[in-house]
């Protein structure tokens, strides 16, 4: 009785949004904690961020410019006038810079493309241009190529199926691919696998210009103009540096020579502007597309090849440039060897205003209330370590590389990696490790939103609930008590911390509301930023207090807030969506043969036209999923004992905290995955074939997407025994601290 | 044994392709009528219909202009020579021509639209504009008016609602609505009903211009100055002549006044091109159309209103015009009273081809084959009635006034009506009453493609189990033994035959291959027909085989084929579907409350944007279908009776023919339809607020759809008559046979 009376005075003292006790902190230590955190967001000062926004995005501030080197170098100012420790870990690394880039159309018509963005008198920052680097793919090597065009649609997989159907292929032609659906990296990597010579990438305009909303300065989507740049490094084999992978590029290190760095492109590619692009495609040929490949320029769209012929030359500068990470320490006062890693990057392709100043201006005001937190005797207990990266934008490399230099320290010491980059506004969306979704929730929980008075997690849980469309969608969305946070891809700079060393990790932002078409184009300005996406950075403020809340808490929790029970219902879900994929396919496949077989296809299809049936295909055998089902039920076993034997109890040793956080590395192996050994986490991986999304349970699911079904077993069983580590990990737990 | 041996040669003698007894004859009977029909398709010309149909093209040719009329009296000629008699059943009918068009836009620029269709260097047809009739909606009303535009999608209910939504409505403004997805009457009167001043309706490229494929004369799609003319008269209330509902149009019948006439517009409205919408499209402002409402012009869609404001006059001649029908008849050798009637339109809105006389020259090319096995000895023993008729265009008035003139003797005497129209090339496609679902499958397995060697039947089921979605679509494809016909709406002559009267009926043409956008425009022209659409008539050949086909074997056959077995089938399928209706509105309109209620749409709308929530929507109660299950089942039982124990059995009475063929009158009752009572059917009716579109039990099915849930069950109630009525029959029949 007296127990309850008590807990229910906490919750009247701790008032209703903030109730429950934190994950990791008994019920006192909560109160605490949250009246902390209400200090921490008293500091916070979107007005700040707002300024600090602006500076930083003054001009292009790429890795290896000017403005790039000043940035790091005001930032690693503040962080020491703010109290931290302050290092700029350099690395020298590879970065190519255009010195050519020529495309013209040469038959049946002739045109030059501008490869020009405009600047735009309503956005002074468009005429800001020093040091500007011009519209490019990189890491696409040099090349001078001419060949007819084939139209790819988004450059992906199922696209080439459709054009072999049509009986084209890209052997010897160039390629062009509309932005989107996939990652950019994927759409040369596949052209080039395919026979291509060379790959262009178009914004076309249905995607993120007129056709999806009115275009900069009228409206926040992109200029007819406007190109957006990237990496087309190929970093679902491995991101860095291209000649230094798995070691950090310091100034000794060992070096590959350029042509063995497999990560460059095997073709040349060249991104170019809805505008060059129209006259390409307008003096193509050929069958029409599919219904569904069509853009938004008013043309008939055609397959090709030809009869449009292009020139595109493109040579670059290899030059080697240093990317300067700042690294700013604020030593933990109970247990200085475990670091809560928070990060951002800071290099932008342009301006960058959004990405990636946008987050990081977060992480700026976070580390400055962190600070004052401290200076007023609220040490966190354990380190933070803010790291602003460099040369994020072509490739993580920044982040990589320091990962890799200090590879030893970051998995003895690393609790976890916090990351954020480009935000937006609308609805805060979190992914990372599962065995943080409890955690998040709490946060979200905890955090309202800026425009409605209701929590980040109602918010979304509302989002969740209107879009639902499968049942099983529409179950969770309702009475799931907490909402899913997505598996990590890759796209950002958690990804070396969590796929290569198995740091657990976490990526957050806000979007759903702040669409356009800025990305990686000149008109990534704080002009457009500020009248388009987060005006005044009311959502920026919020995505301090979120990022702010799981700083804090991982470094003061008594116990290391990680749970296994989110964990364990989301593997299930992924087991079983590879029993569903392979049934799917093989069903799909047989459906397809058989349709094949009987002449189905052959008579249904116009015999004026050149679609043809589709090729058959082998069909899917069955695999033997149990050796994941039963390491599942373990899991699921060690979950609950955990949950119900430990999770709320006192605070445990520090060995066995370290035996927490360190429980994620369990979900690696040395070896790596298949084909691509950098990659060690065995949950979640990039996808080979689609870049930034993520594929989870990678070795098992790939092999199967890629046909490849005499790798499955293995594959099923090299998971099955990842998670089982997990699992003996949890069961050590539970039996060192039952005693 | 003996029976069974005797089977055997005639499988032998008959052929693989047609070894199947034909419904209604025996096995001998069958293999004369199967050497009959190879007698038929000898005497097909395709060479001839193609001088025809450049012969009848070759100027403009609505009703009421002198090649119109020239036609007719051509056509008459024709089946003169033949050996038809023939009468021209002539009607005076209100046909309302331009006399003003007038659409500029006067604010926030100004712009006229030329309202013009160019002449094209590459069709010679398009120069031909003796009393070419201008791009204009017939049965608008005369107007005068300037207002702001809001965009309206394509002015289907569900696309208001979305208005409604962003706080968007149309009183007193102009409503401009792209063509398509619902039949161009409903657009006017809906935006009418909602309270707009006037409708512009424009052919969005992304729909048949452009963005579907190459356009004319490089491509079948439609030309930039290219305009769908077409009736917009409310043909949902009823068709024909607007002023003699339920009458023929005979000089002295008693007519309504002009401004008493229902199914005239409340409002004007115009139709316009691609080329005159841009303009006022790329004018207007305000919230950017939903995703899934754009359409293919390379600007930012937004929904108004304004501040694009037009000034739109329209004025029209009201002219009485002379309708020429051209009848032509060949009296039956045995059942003289026992009408088939086939029909096709002449009148074309411009030059034609297409529309209507690719179908038309196949019902050519058919008399004059039938005429010709009547000279060798092989008269129809019922009496085939051939219609060419005039001012369908404007409403169906040829046909509906001579349908209503002759009510009395067509209820009695008609056997069936067979229709065609505009024909393409592909799969054959057959829509009609239930009760002929067998007899048309017989002829679709007979019949082969021109272009493949396989059955018209086996060909269009390879293209069902391509397409199949559903289990059950899939499941239907693949072991259905008959293929469903479509269940007939409106847009042809059939209607007055079917629905006004009950004769069983049914609708016949090619398509799937030859799509364009010619629809109704200056470009429907032998040019673009024989180059795009069905190019050396091949298809229209083969439609002749399958209308002839049926015109024959229902003039010759000893037992009329109507089967209930399919009807049965059907009908039960349309009553799942009333159930599942009534079920998801059920289900969506409860989810949907529950998210208003719960403040889930309030929650996950971006407030910075006009969007939100739906209206809250009264529940649908559960409703008793028992009466229209019990009359299944008692359907079934007497269709099941008919097929096991008289189907195949001797010749029968004529009494029991006539108690066949006019059993579809018993589907039809003399009150009609609730709130419009020209239509009679209950099975089938064009939908009151999609027009064309059939709506199946349309007493049930739009009072549920129309929120009108009163008035559900004594639709319910009076379906289950129709049906009883319809059993009763068969059970009749049955008794009399057994006999």
């Amino acid at each position: 009785m007296q127990h309850l009376l008590l807990a229910a005075v906490l919750v009247s003292i701790a008032g209703a949004a903030g109730a429950e006790e934190i994950l990791g902190f008994n019920a006192a230590e909560s109160e605490a904690q949250r009246s902390l955190e209400a200090d921490f967001d008293a500091q916070l000062s979107k007005q700040d961020m707002d300024a600090w926004l602006k500076k930083f995005s003054v001009r292009p501030h790429h890795v290896g410019s000017t403005a790039g080197k000043e940035n790091a170098m005001l930032i690693a100012d503040m962080f020491r006038s703010w109290g931290y420790d302050v290092e700029i870990a350099e690395y020298e690394i590879l970065l190519p810079t255009p010195i050519t880039r020529e495309l013209e159309l040469v038959a049946p018509s002739s045109f030059t493309a501008s490869l020009e963005e405009d600047s735009l008198p309503e956005d002074a920052s468009t005429s800001v241009r020093d040091e500007l680097l011009p519209p490019y793919n990189a890491f696409s090597i040099d090349g001078d190529v001419e060949a007819e065009l084939v139209f790819v649609n988004y450059g992906r997989p199922e696209d080439y199926e459709i054009l072999e159907r049509h009986g084209i292929d890209v052997v010897g032609k160039i390629a062009i691919a509309k932005y989107g659906k996939t990652w950019r990296g994927i759409k040369p990597k596949l052209a080039g696998e395919k026979g291509a010579i060379a790959t262009i990438i178009y914004s076309d305009p249905a995607d993120d210009g007129y056709g999806a909303g009115d275009v900069y300065p009228k409206g926040p989507f992109k200029h007819a103009s406007a190109v957006q740049r990237g990496s087309v490094m190929d970093m679902p084999t491995y991101p860095g540096d291209v000649l230094t992978p798995g070691i950090g590029a310091t100034k000794r290190a060992k070096r590959l020579r350029i042509k063995d760095a497999e990560t460059i492109t095997k073709i040349p590619v060249l991104p170019i502007s809805e505008r060059d692009a129209l006259p390409l495609l307008a003096a193509m040929e050929g069958a029409v597309v599919p219904p569904e490949w069509r853009g938004g320029f008013p043309i008939t769209y055609h397959l090709g090849p030809g009869p449009a012929r292009v020139h595109l030359k493109v040579k670059f500068n290899w030059e080697t440039v240093t990317a300067y990470n700042v690294i700013a320490t604020l030593k933990g006062s109970d247990f200085p060897d475990e670091w809560v890693i928070r990060g951002n990057h800071h290099d932008g392709w342009n301006h960058g205003a959004a990405d990636p100043l946008s987050g990081l201006v977060a992480l700026l005001a976070e580390a400055r209330s962190v600070a004052e937190l401290a200076k007023a005797g609220h040490a966190p207990k354990r380190t933070i370590i803010y790291a602003a990266w460099d040369a994020e934008e072509p490739g993580l490399i920044g982040s990589t590389e320091w990962v890799e230099h200090h590879a030893r320290d970051l998995k003895k010491h690393a609790v976890a990696y916090l990351n954020t980059d480009g935000n937006s506004r609308g609805f805060i969306s979190i992914g990372g490790s599962h065995v943080l979704e409890r955690f998040f929730n709490q946060i979200m929980a905890d955090v309202r939103d800026p425009r409605m008075d209701i929590s980040l997690q109602d918010r979304r849980r509302a989002l969740l609930k209107l879009n639902a469309k499968t049942d099983r969608e529409k179950d969770e969305a309702r009475n799931r008590a907490d909402l899913r946070i997505y598996p990590l891809g890759s796209g950002s700079d958690y990804t070396p911390f969590l796929q290569h060393l198995g740091i657990a990790s976490a990526n957050m932002g806000f979007s759903g509301e702040g669409a356009g078409g800025s990305y990686h184009t000149l008109y990534d300005t704080y002009e457009h930023y500020s009248t388009w996406r987060d005006p005044g950075l009311v959502y920026g403020e919020v995505l301090a207090q979120v990022a702010g809340r799981a700083t804090l808490r991982l470094a003061n929790a008594p116990r290391l807030p990680f749970e296994f029970k989110g964990l364990a219902d989301n593997i299930r879900l992924y087991i079983t969506e590879l029993e569903e994929l392979a049934d799917k396919r093989r069903k799909d496949i047989e459906l397809r043969n058989a349709l094949i077989d009987d002449g189905t296809y052959a008579a249904a299809l116009d015999p004026t036209k050149t679609l043809g049936p589709p090729k058959r295909e082998e069909s899917v055998p069955h695999f033997n999923f149990a050796p994941l089902k039963n390491a599942m039920d373990r899991l699921q076993n060690a979950a609950d004992a955990y949950h119900e034997t430990v999770a709320a109890g006192a605070a445990p040793s520090p060995e066995v905290n370290e035996m927490l956080y360190s429980s994620e590395r369990l979900l690696t192996r040395d070896a790596g995955l298949r084909g691509r050994t950098w990659y060690k986490h065995h949950i979640y991986a990039p996808g080979f074939y689609t870049g930034y999304g993520v594929k989870t349970i990678p070795g098992v699911r790939e092999a199967i997407e890629q046909r490849e079904y005499d790798a499955v077993q293995e594959q099923v069983e090299l998971a099955a025994r990842v998670i089982d580590r997990m699992s003996q990990r949890i069961e050590s737990i539970v039996a060192m601290e039952a005693n």
